[in-house]
């Protein structure tokens, strides 16, 4: 394998463990604990695994030098530091005796299933020390969710002596986890099952959970090219720049870049939902500020967009549910009409409501709404290039502005998407410390006995040495949600809230940002040099913890 | 101005000079020079700063602390490091004489002929050091062409009591220094010009100047982005990533982030139309390795596509021309003609061998050469979005072969462009102390009472205190070529050489990557740390010096 400079002596860096978790360990426990919501439903469906009180690792001489046999298995998409995860829980699991064996599943919970894995060693495993991607054993989108899954992926267990598996994933794949745990606890099969909190989309949080991995490195990596942007957008004074980026539902990336570049405009989807804005409403604010800049004979600026978005615009959601309800009870004879007729048939069965809706929209887009469906007859909502829809509703804004004499100036649009730049970024220093405590924790929870948990570390704004790390009974972040008509129990999605520190810090000073230019250059996440540049949480993290 | 922690960090750092410009300085003179060709041409052309010698700039005590007064200029495109130009020259034209001034003129050359400017002051400046971008006094792209706008610029010239202007520029924009430099030797105005070269694009190169600035930078940001999209690529394995890279015509930065990130393939342009390959060879060839590594159960990969490779197949260039010609001679008929009658009217008049070029071309596309034209009648081929033009040819050959059962297959493509994201990066150490070397020696030059001469820094892959900093005359450089119709001089633009170490060593190795799964994962760019990390010049630079 032929390494970069970069590569080559970041593999030599000793993440920053707590303190606790540095000599021997022992448990300090909570008291026993409840469902966020739903208490009775979740009680019913996890009798193994319900109420377990929350844990804590504190020095100590308590925790047994077991020999454990653990598979890890990667699931969903890559976030910076799923190998320092492995590395520490590699590194622990030997610890506690060095005849443990780590075997890595491949390709995701499929691996599984599939009974596909290796045998994590020391010296394969550091070839990946501190380097971003998923490759060491590949991830998949696989659901584990069905008993002969379960009964399936115990042969591979068995087979493998393995004790306990640790499944690194976000909010389904843990909820899978619990599922898991439970099943295997309540036909005492003796399997633990462990999670870990990932994602780069930043909405697997709740009070246990400071953050998901990933969002640091991830964010800070967007933060870096929107920053470059803008100081080019601030040198060229000639372009306005729709940066769309990856984040699925929730805007927390888009509001962390927000609070680390201040572009002009940042949308957040949470909020277009509550306000119940329309997309006009969104577009006539962005051509607002496009139009009070071009008076100030400032015809540029910057526009972030949340991956998410149209989804969240209630008007077209709605619109979205009539045409899947249209388009199934008539799609057979509406498929062979032709374009125009196509368009006809629409206008003439939507509701007056969702008509002028959908006559708002640009023609490509209502055609992307209207015909190209997924396989389950599902708009595809991430095939729309939102950027370019907005800037082009922007521009025909403006246009019409500009025919009432109500605005002057230039409008040249150029369109980004970031997504694939961050997700295997070569971790932060703080994703690359957090993840390796997570995995230690996994470890112990293992070592202690523990199923049904997820590693957490808290207190992650101060120094590294100082967090605490333990674990959060899956089943304590629970609810019941409706999922394909069904009510099922889930980890609750942490979207953007609009009451929290970080939307009120970009909410009072969002109408500076879109007149004047206050842009900040974050520049590119550094691992050396001065502790400042190098070791600071996200600013979600430090106004949500501070 | 509100600054981000590694804004704030970066500003203390101080670049590394040569040895030779840290104390006083002496001037060593070589032997008269003569253009790269049409001599005579060109000796003509300027009579007062042709022949002049190049010069080298060595340890002793002969240039003395002179008054001046200096002007400024950025021009054309961003490039990193242009802000450390000015910081060499600002604290060299300070060193000289603590009352010297030094002007920036705004927006680019433009600023010269409108009297916009303001004065560089050390306060001011120090917000700007080894930064990115050039907002400090904006850039433009006015050419300074004629006297008129050379008489314009020298009220303000006279006006600021300024004995020399420094243009920092590509090569159209020291071409039209040395114009101006001419201009006002012949006139004896007593002012003095000086270049200094500037591109990301890398096609400002010859035998005198080893890089143009902004080039190592620019490169390592896109390496940085290639590199974690191939470890996304590798680590989900199911995509095939497109990504355009800017660098107008020439392929060096292309070429350069192949070197240092070895994808899966890389088109290089002047290969591309030294060999007269097609469209449809390029395509071939792609979908080959695609084919292969999907036999190998690899359904993923990431392709490196130059900016400029439409216009350099030559089939295309052909086609080009054509429809310009049909289209100047027919274009008032046929505008008012439908869609598909101006595609019938096209067809109908092209020649065979353009005919057979244009039905290969996706409809999008032919619509994009036929239809969409700049003011003056030209194709807007950086309009084209090349990446998806190849992705979507490729897509319908793997199609075609896999009715003919010669392929089988998932190919799921996804985009990205490159450009804007690495103009305006903060510069590497490389660019920070090789823009402070440029502008001290440009300081130095003007100290000499040189005009038509280019700032140089010379062997640039030993360590920045062993560099060998100088001038050369820009007539040296020079060649004269058809522009517009008209035979000009013009500093001879650098192309990729196919016989030059950089594409030969990745000429040799790229079937290896093409069938394997070899990436490199360079990083973000690193300020602190080891040296073989944050020290290093670009690939293209180390095989062409050492």
């Amino acid at each position: 394998m032929e390494k970069s400079a970069l590569q080559k002596a970041r593999a030599s860096y000793q993440p920053k463990l707590p303190k606790a978790l540095q000599g021997a360990v022992k448990i300090a426990e909570g008291a026993p604990t409840q469902s966020v919501d739903n208490q009775e439903d979740i009680k019913k469906l996890f009798p193994n695994t319900y109420g377990m009180p929350l844990i804590e690792f504190v020095q100590g001489n308590e925790i047994p030098a077991k020999a454990i046999n653990v598979g890890i298995i990667l699931s969903g998409g890559q976030a910076p530091g799923g190998h320092n995860v492995i590395s520490g829980l590699f590194d622990e699991v030997k610890k506690l005796n060095p005849n443990n064996r780590l075997y890595g599943f491949l390709m995701g919970p499929g691996g599984l299933v599939d009974h596909k894995y290796i045998e994590i060693t020391a010296d394969f495993l550091n070839d990946y020390r501190n380097t971003g991607g998923f490759d060491m054993i590949g991830s998949g989108r696989t659901k584990l969710e069905t008993t002969e899954q379960f009964e399936k992926g115990l042969e591979i267990i068995r087979k493998l002596d393995i004790n306990a598996i640790v499944i690194i994933g976000g909010d389904d794949s843990n909820t899978n986890a619990c599922v898991l745990a439970e099943y295997y606890a309540a036909k005492n099969y003796g399997v633990q099952v462990i999670g870990c909190p990932k994602t780069i989309d930043g909405d697997l949080k709740n009070d246990q959970i400071e953050t998901s991995f990933g969002f640091d490195t991830a964010t800070k990596t967007y933060s870096e090219l929107i920053g470059n942007i803008e100081r080019d957008c601030n040198s060229a004074r000639k372009y306005w720049h729709f940066v769309k980026l990856m984040g699925r539902s929730a805007s927390h990336i888009a509001l962390e870049c927000a609070l680390q570049t201040q572009p002009n405009i940042c949308i957040i989807s949470e909020e277009v939902e509550a306000k119940d804005l329309t997309l006009n409403n969104i577009i006539e604010n962005i051509a607002a500020a496009v139009a009070y800049r071009a008076e100030q004979g400032q015809n540029f600026g910057v526009v972030l967009i949340p991956e998410g978005l149209i989804e969240f615009v209630p008007a077209i959601g709605r619109l979205i549910q009539e045409l899947n309800d249209l388009l199934a009870a008539h799609g057979a004879d509406y498929k062979d009409l032709d374009k125009d007729a196509q368009r006809e048939y629409i206008m003439a069965h939507l509701s007056a409501e969702n008509k002028a809706t959908f006559e708002t929209l640009p023609e490509s887009v209502g055609r992307q709404l209207s015909l190209d469906r997924d396989p389950h007859g599902n708009v595809q909502v991430s095939l729309i290039e939102t950027e370019k829809l907005i800037s082009e509703m922007v521009d025909a804004k403006l246009a019409s502005w500009a025919k009432q004499g109500k605005y002057k100036g230039q409008f040249a649009p150029q369109h980004h998407f970031f997504g694939y730049e961050g997700r295997c970024a070569a971790p932060s220093n703080f994703d690359a410390d957090y993840c390796y405590a997570l995995g230690t924790s996994a470890a112990l929870l293992i070592a202690s006995g523990k199923t049904g948990y997820m590693a957490i570390v808290k207190n992650t704004t101060a120094n590294a040495e100082n967090w605490k790390a333990g674990g959060v009974p899956i089943t304590m972040m629970m609810n019941m949600e409706r999922r394909n008509g069904e009510m099922k129990p889930v980890i609750r999605k942490a979207l953007v809230e609009l009451d929290g520190k970080p939307f009120k810090t970009f909410a009072a000073q969002r109408d500076e940002w879109a007149k004047n230019t206050c842009y900040i250059y974050p520049g590119p996440i550094q691992y050396w040099g001065p502790s400042e540049v190098c070791d600071q949480p996200t600013k979600t993290l430090e106004l949500e913890q501070k």
